[in-house]
């Protein structure tokens, strides 16, 4: 099967280029003397997990208990769920521990830790719970050296529950240049090796000391006192990422497959059938550069986007696509160039958001043939 | 099984408010004299489907062959698939009339006219084209009585395939006020009703005469020469549409059950575990109501949202629950009262986008008992 037997919209992954990202942060990852733990809430994919890993069911992070589920069933045991645990989950999490005995949870709340420590005393299981240090990311998470830090680390010590402290410097998707993110990163590297060393001259022990976010990894000065990282956006990038300096446009590995439906002469318009639902309503990486809108575009076997072209509104199931704000306006569009029918590669403004909607990758390996399809697991 | 069991987030309808939402439209297209051909890009469930026809498998519309596909293995026919066909999808189309003979495809181009003749020809079947009329949303559609709407009609005409035509006035969305939005439904009404006039004074006869949008057919004034409308949103309402004056906040049918999983003192905010996939990252109901961000949110049990908080940021499965701007500051908030784990229904900003990320609903009926599971159909 081609790019042009598809059904449109349809979602799909450039492989060469997915291993090119891969290669880049496990190469990054070595230099730091860190293992590589990807967040798969981006790709939500074993096959993308493996490609990580060369082959092996490695350590990964996850967004989601469905997730988690998901990759314990393929193989995989040593995962960090990554979103602070509400305690109607721990049974779920319990249950799932038989398969994945190395799953870890996350807390940065004493009651919450409580909670943990009782329920896995009631099932007879020992949590692997990691507490969550704020460093700046002004989200979640506990200060490095605080009381509340200690009053949590001592609940889950007493149950031997305790297993390391993480951070996530998300606010590293808002920094003006690389100079920005080299701060931010030291700051994200710097709070939890100072929480790690905190709790263990408290007497706690334990080994995990994780770090996470795309641009820290990629731009951390080095990683002395951790000893994991958990980027996970990297293995697709975005128009985002590449606005914010992280990848060039043509390391974006995955793009919507979309079909021109329709032509709006008055308005100076073209319709394609991917809209809200098949992109997304994400517009973060307009931040960066100008009149992205929904999306660029890219012809299939071109290895950067259209100048000329961008998806400027979407409706549920319509993306309207017209020359770029910027540039000097193209009036006519040459809308005999555009058929209906014509294929366009619609590039994500946010892929973690945009390949939510997809059960599916349809997998090319640089050209225009599908060579694999690839499941993704959504929902909770 | 009640609220309190269900893992979080869960997608929660009320059918109770459901049936009355029903029942309103229902009422609103019999004063108009039309039939109602639901719109089912918003609930795309079978059951609501029925509940809309009163348990018949009625006059659907669908925004994607994969709810043309689920809905007919349902036992829907008569289905008008409202976004313009790409003729690659023809084949899928025609197969998918052997289970639903009635079905109806749409253009507003002449070369995909063409198509439709052609491939129906060479496929044995007769296709049932609409052909889409511009009425002032300046999204697609051609103009009412334009030299392109008369080569379309030739050209389906000719083939026998031609079944009627239809508008949508998706720019009620944008109207400030009743009178703005009456005045958009009388366009649609007259645009669609001048196209069906001067289709037949060339010599072709069809049905179908067809309007669409939850506000116009809330506001027409009257429907003369349409043959039916096509809401979607009217089923489970939300805050947008609240926000435009077209229902109740008691009225909005669907909120997504998230618990708190987490208190931010420092920056006095908490956290649930419903975020940007959880609740889509659309906002255009912050249009018309001050501080919505990503959604109000409602105590279960309670009829209208809180007024304090509201989900004022999302990360990917993070939402940010803190005091709504323009009240007075709630500093710092009351922590003890949200303890982990309490749980809250968000009310959708934009109920199409918010759902779709769900594959079922979960029901109860005004209570908190879950009273019935239904299916969602997603994706393309």
């Amino acid at each position: 099967m081609r790019l042009a037997d598809l059904p449109t919209p349809s979602l799909v992954l450039d492989r060469s280029r997915l291993m090119r990202n891969v290669a880049r942060m496990r190469a990054r990852a070595k230099e730091l003397g860190v293992t590589l733990r990807p967040h798969m809430k981006t790709a939500k994919s074993v096959d993308v997990a493996k490609a990580v890993h060369g082959g092996a069911t490695g350590p990964i992070t996850v967004s989601t208990l469905a997730e988690a589920e998901h990759f314990a069933k393929a193989g995989f045991s040593d995962m960090l769920y990554a979103v602070a645990i509400a305690p109607a989950k721990l049974d779920r999490a319990a249950a799932l521990m038989r398969a994945a005995p190395a799953l870890k949870i996350l807390t940065d709340d004493v009651e919450a830790a409580k909670a943990i420590a009782e329920r896995g005393k009631t099932l007879g299981v020992r949590f692997n719970a990691v507490v969550e240090i704020e460093t700046g990311g002004a989200r979640a998470g506990v200060d490095p050296t605080s009381p509340e830090l200690a009053a949590i680390a001592a609940t889950l010590g007493r149950a031997g529950m305790l297993a390391g402290v993480m951070a996530h410097a998300g606010h590293s998707y808002g920094c003006d240049g690389i100079a920005e993110i080299e701060e931010v990163a030291e700051a994200e590297r710097a709070g939890v090796v100072a929480a790690a060393g905190f709790l263990r001259t408290k007497g706690h022990a334990f080994d995990l000391v994780s770090v996470g976010s795309t641009p820290t990894a990629l731009h951390a000065r080095h990683l002395q006192g951790v000893t994991e990282m958990r980027p996970g956006n990297f293995v697709f990038f975005d128009l985002f990422q590449h606005g914010l300096g992280m990848c060039g446009a043509e390391d974006i590995a995955v793009g919507v497959l979309a079909s021109v439906i329709g032509h709006h002469r008055a308005r100076n318009h073209l319709l394609l059938d991917a809209g809200a639902l098949a992109l997304s309503k994400d517009t973060g990486a307009n931040r960066r550069i100008e009149s992205v809108g929904y999306g660029l575009i890219r012809d299939p076997g071109a290895a950067s986007p259209r100048e000329d072209l961008a998806v400027l509104d979407v409706h549920q199931e319509h993306g309207i696509l017209s020359a770029r704000r910027g540039l000097d306006a193209i009036d006519p569009l040459p809308f005999a160039d555009w058929p209906i029918g014509r294929r366009v590669l619609v590039m994500p403004n946010h892929v973690c958001m945009t390949s939510a909607m997809y059960t599916q990758y349809h997998v090319v390996d640089g050209g225009d043939e599908v060579v694999a399809v690839w499941d993704r697991v959504n929902g909770w």
